[in-house]
């Protein structure tokens, strides 16, 4: 499974672009963030990407998770979203 | 269904408990975070909930959109994560 890591200058629409990408030929991706603001920036990527998808019949949902990364020689705690593209519901949510 | 509404200096753990205990009674919860701080402490809140779950072979997902709401009269961005629970996989991913 490919690995997107987001840092807190990475930009929403470009991972989102990515993480659609993925999902069209691989079905599944997983996010790393390192801090609030990359982990905003995962979420609102997830978001974007799932305007991204409509027109694909696809749809994703993420579980996000701690992980422990080594940075630099430093143990850091990261937020780790496992994404799974799905079939898109047949009518609109909500 | 419910809606959890979380801030920046919302606690975590908090959070988690609450997450965990409506998917338990009815299955679905709905989190709403305004600014990077509180999506950063509702995505944490997630990934504490899905351990409280393990005992009740229960796991959960989330689905994340953007919507706007009205708070003291000026409309705001928010990010909605729609949750589901979900039985436990049997065996440990990946």
């Amino acid at each position: 499974m490919e690995t997107l890591r987001v840092s807190g200058t990475s930009r929403p629409n470009a991972i989102a672009g990515a993480i659609a990408a993925l999902l069209r030929s691989q079905g599944q991706v997983e996010i790393q963030a390192i801090g609030p603001a990359a982990v905003n920036q995962a979420v609102k990527a997830l978001a974007i990407a799932r305007g991204y998808l409509v027109g694909d019949h696809l749809d994703l949902y993420t579980q996000p998770e701690f992980v422990k990364l080594d940075v630099h020689d430093e143990e850091r705690t990261a937020v780790r979203f496992f994404v799974q593209g799905i079939p898109a519901p047949t009518a609109p949510q909500g």
